[in-house]
């Protein structure tokens, strides 16, 4: 397969249906977090979903994989990283199932129809916009950090745009969790469902996983703790039999 | 020692100090969370800690007998059970350290002085108030039900009670997670430090511990899960060893 890739760019293997990813080591790389939430995330047969601060594209070429769903669309505001998902999209022959638009989440409600997805999903930046960080405009800065769109900008867009009982799946820190669910309810997209993830059994969780329902009523679910690894480089089952973790 | 116990009333050893507690099998008994709530709650020396809610006085009998805690209060709505509570405090010759109190927690912040605890401690209702309950003065459905005082109550009068940056701790029901969060920050009790107890380590938790702090800064630690049983009847080392359960 030939894909032109740009300097430094290197495709990555996804494990999965042969897919594979273009990736940049100086910008923001995908996670764990993005492979655990792609399976966190139900999307059904039938179903759109939307992918908010898409980067590399990741979690909409892994549902694509993983679900029966419809479409997928990715949105993401960093001209060099829409292009490499583009380019990723195109590589994996996925042009019809997948769309990356370009643009910002802040005015996702008008870039696209409101009520229109039935999903959306989100690897947002997890730490607080802090004033004085060294490079505002940086790749990695704006994945990591809210520069450029906070945890409420998400929220209400995703409110916009998700259908009635539409579903909204999130991971995020663990210490930000009095927020998100308070957040989570006041922009009227309801806690439902919940997962910490533990490196190892007898530590504290340093991910978490969200689903929420556009009008639910509220009762959460918290699920048992998903647990990453037996022993120091080496899976737990869980992993290595869900999540084509090798 | 002798003891004057009513009809049907037991006295039941609390595996600590030779402590033992007067129950009742008609009424609400103590259990498990009352045990983990008291070993999540940190009570240092020289302070002070109120429990809402106390029932049988279980709460304040094991934290005097835990910590270097100074005086330990508890207040019960119930005559039968604060009177229950008040003599197992004089069978275990603990007058000088712990007060029973009769009286409603919705009314807490006028019974104590304002800003007067170092600690507070609630194992709360942990069911909504349902109207068509069978029996609401039924003393099982009291502590069971939030008939006689809600969560919004027991955080209204704690942020009253509590001094500045004062603890506040709670064991409750998981599927309640977003409204704890969200009403805790509402009433000026941050959310910082958050414990899910799963009955064995594949399971959902039952049980949610909570500490707050009243004018706290918004970071929320939470804590690797605490999984109750190894095995069926088998408590886990860390429940053998942390909770004098036998």
């Amino acid at each position: 397969m030939t894909t032109n890739l740009k300097q430094e760019e290197r495709l990555d293997d996804l494990q999965i249906h042969g897919y594979e990813i273009i990736q940049h080591p100086g910008r923001f790389c995908f996670g764990m977090d993005a492979v655990l939430l792609s399976n966190f995330a139900a999307v059904k047969k039938g179903e759109s979903a939307l992918d908010l601060g898409t980067g590399t594209g990741i979690i909409p070429i892994l549902l694509e994989a993983k679900t029966e769903g419809e479409h997928f669309t990715g949105l993401e505001i960093q001209k060099e990283s829409a292009d490499m998902a583009q380019r990723s999209v195109a590589h994996n022959h996925l042009e019809q199932k997948i769309t990356i638009q370009t643009g910002d989440i802040k005015e996702a409600g008008t870039i696209f129809s409101p009520a229109s997805f039935d999903v959306i999903t989100t690897n947002p930046p997890y730490m607080l916009g802090e004033h004085g960080l060294k490079n505002e405009a940086d790749a990695k800065t704006i994945a990591r950090h809210e520069v450029l769109c906070t945890l409420d900008d998400i929220l209400r867009e995703s409110a916009k745009l998700l259908k009635f009982k539409g579903r909204f799946y999130m991971v995020h820190r663990p210490f930000r969790l009095p927020e998100i669910l308070t957040k989570m309810s006041m922009h009227g997209i309801e806690p439902k469902r919940m997962r910490l993830v533990h490196p190892y059994i007898d530590k504290e969780p340093n991910m978490v996983l969200i689903e929420g329902s556009r009008g639910g009523r509220p009762r959460m679910k918290v699920e048992p703790p998903l647990i990453v690894y037996r022993e120091p480089g080496v899976y737990t089952e869980e992993l290595l039999q869900g999540y084509s973790m090798k």
